[in-house]
């Protein structure tokens, strides 16, 4: 099954580090990627990132598109979300990563994201997967929650051979036959095997990892200490109003108390946390 | 959860029949779609197609897009697929259905197949159903290995809302803790659920969903007796050469007998075959 | 993994055939094993029981010792249980068929009832497993709804070694990722393995399998078309009231329909009904 | 579902110890339990007890009974084990936790060990539950691999309503539908929902979790950041040799190095690791 070649460590024995803005993810620093579940207004992008920023986050993430179960759920605020997002990376000076749902949104989304997210339910949408390659922007691949580790470095493959070097892996939970008090199961072991086959950063995202609040704090410090190179963590200014998610949004609030916890863990792991404003001082 | 709304079995009490060419899927008779996994050549194609007529069997399955987990692996013949597909269509007066993997094969496909197909990876692919839901074409919906049946339904809604109600489910098995007999696990009562909660026609594929040819015939004399409106079988001349899945087709040799045991089945349920030679005659 | 030994087909070419008093079970009749969920009182066994009989149904199940998730739920009547269970044996002449938990009441059990069941639970516990084989009655061993095909053949294989070969297997669903409309997904093509596997009868229990009395029907329609040699179905006068599991319990009131739908498949399939009325008049 | 009542900590705000031999499970010092999986030999026992006590871990965990998935594997020394490990218990100093699975095994164990512990395939035996509870004696009870977190505080609930107060959870890892590069997936969440629910100590076993030793120290961090109070772990003089489980052992050479990341992981969480050593200079 070991069908991966690009991304097989085997191939590439170092660690290959994805730039994304100022930010050197896998080489070393934690990468944090904070922000609101969806864009929902300005207002709330706004709060949500100058929060992220003054927490000393580099990266926002923040989605424009939202695949819900439901077509009668909330589907994002699109192009005007993205519009949002530019501005705010703009004006603030933070990265921006969001996720594209539809082959036809690549080069709008290309167009106004640093890094472009494949959501974990379009990890096998193959030609999705090539049609994101091909803007040649840094891919965050999310594993889907069905999918084995396998399918997920095979579908890193999909993107590495159409040229696109700049992939990282990210894994958000699983699902398995209990979600009484977690909707996924966090596997954490999948980091370290994803190291191991491969070359590539691997992120966490212990909020659609847990689908709790209270644990993202927890899930991150176990995330970092099972080797992760970043965390895609979900905020929100006032989680109980968020439009989807909003169990899982910690509030902006705690993002200090997640600043600390994080740098603690990383320390411990030999590690920084990456901070654009210390970039900006060397 | 119950969300789904065109779907539901309370905003349309009776069955819903899908016509494909000359069957009513949904109606009474058994809907029978048997053809290869892929459309490897024309050679195949039209020795497999033969045989598939000469059995009664009125739709033709064969795939021209193929998703696979491995990019190395054959994804299939593409236009020239379609094309051959379209070709037996129109000599052996089969109705033809194939995958639509990419938003941009849609007009494509919809041009050279009766029923455009949604596979089990792209079930979750909204953008995706929804553009298959404009060509305004008969949909069959597979369910994803690792959906619930709600989320299936709610898939089915996304392409109900756009205003093409013509959608066939598709139970094809589900991804479980055990693999190493059945690929999947073929869940027979969601057939007998997707039948309560809408009123959609509910097709089982006993090829994917176990992944052994000499499972097929026992799967489809169940499906059957589960209330199942149709099956789609894969079938090739020579299962031992096929270029994908080779252990679950069923060699031509036997469609007799997979017809065989699906009539007496289909008596015994108060139901008959659809055998668009017998509507000639009509 | 093929471990199994005694159990494997390999091994015994034949089909083998467990009698259960006048019931030859794996032999061509389909054999019915019905009954309440639990034995609640001496009015409901009686009740159920006379239902049973006069269904024509030859075996009746009945728990007196009830694993069950929480130790505040309703237990079981213990050896008052098995006294009744007894009491209805002798003078209805039913074989029965009841759940052992514990080693130390494996004699006990094997006083008063004619098949000794290892419930999906105690499937892994083979100290257990090795103590009921001893008793030397027939044994029904239920798959674990979390145990693989191969780990069910060599729970088997545990009572085969220890010289009792009267052993039937049971599938009763597995746990999946979904229990929205289903409490557990019923794997009928683990009947067809199990058979080609192993000699051994493969019995059905469609009511665990589904949670659901409205759906016991159907999946006993489809278990048989899957190949079962029989089925365990729970019944109860009145299934709002039971003290477990009232929602998968028929009322006695449909053990007519599902008599007449089972013989109308048994015949379908070349099988007959085993009925202990027909076998006193031979 | 919230059916535990003894166990939830609701009913006992404050964090319950557990005392095994000095070491005070659950206050604070990381409780390491660390051994062969199975008692093989007395050389290889003493072997490895040495190297857990020159590492300073406290507790000696060694499997004399083995639950196996085919009766044609080791099945463990039985009695000859047990005094085995009393015997290095007695000259070492060192507590021992040991499975039981079998009733009729309780007293004998209870005899020689200082944790009885029920492992992932007897979580469900409710009846072996009680007769472990009623020995008196600390009872490590591991989650089924197949368990809700839900029902495995229900298990807890069935040992502490007994009267034994002295229960240890042990997370070691879930089946999910991907075993190709570890062999179940470890649920680190459940450690902070276990400890958030109840007020029992949580353990993890990071060498079962995973079934690879190479993840052993990573996922031993890890479950340590996730708020795990204790590991249990196992270790051979030379696993490659390993009766059983070979492939999850770590050689008892990397005990030094276990202690050093497990002791750098704990400072980070402002916990100690619990040495015997320490505890009898005090």
């Amino acid at each position: 099954m070991k069908e991966y070649r690009q991304a097989s460590r085997e191939s590439h024995p170092g660690d290959s580090v994805v730039h994304v803005g100022p930010v050197p993810v896998g080489a070393g620093p934690i990468a944090m990627m904070v922000g609101p579940c969806a864009v929902e207004s300005r207002e709330q992008l706004w709060a949500t990132a100058r929060a992220v920023r003054d927490a000393g986050f580099p990266i926002l993430r923040g989605g424009a598109y939202k695949p819900r179960t439901s077509p009668y759920s909330f589907q994002g605020m699109h192009e005007e979300g993205l519009e949002l997002l530019d501005e705010v990376r703009r004006e603030l000076g933070l990265s921006v990563i969001t996720e594209v749902m539809s082959e036809s949104d690549v080069d709008k989304v290309a167009a106004h994201a640093d890094v472009l997210q494949i959501g974990a339910r379009s990890m096998h949408s193959q030609r999705l997967l090539e049609a994101i390659a091909d803007a040649g922007k840094p891919v965050l691949l999310k594993r889907g929650f069905h999918a084995t580790i396998a399918e997920w470095l095979l579908a890193a493959e999909y993107v590495l051979r159409r040229g696109n070097e700049r992939v990282m892996l990210c894994e958000r939970g699983i699902r398995s036959f209990d979600d009484e008090f977690t909707r996924n199961v966090l596997d954490l072991a999948a980091v370290q095997v994803a190291k191991r086959e491969t070359h590539l950063p691997v992120i966490v995202d212990p909020s659609q990892g847990t689908g709790r609040a209270d644990l993202v704090i927890p899930m991150s410090r176990a995330a970092i200490a099972a080797g992760a190179d970043g965390l895609l963590v979900e905020t929100h200014p006032n989680p109980a109003r968020a439009l989807s998610d909003s169990a899982q949004q910690i509030p902006t609030s705690e993002l200090g108390r997640l600043r600390d916890e994080v740098q603690l863990m990383a320390r411990a792991m030999g590690r920084t946390l990456a901070d654009p404003r210390e970039a900006l001082l060397v």
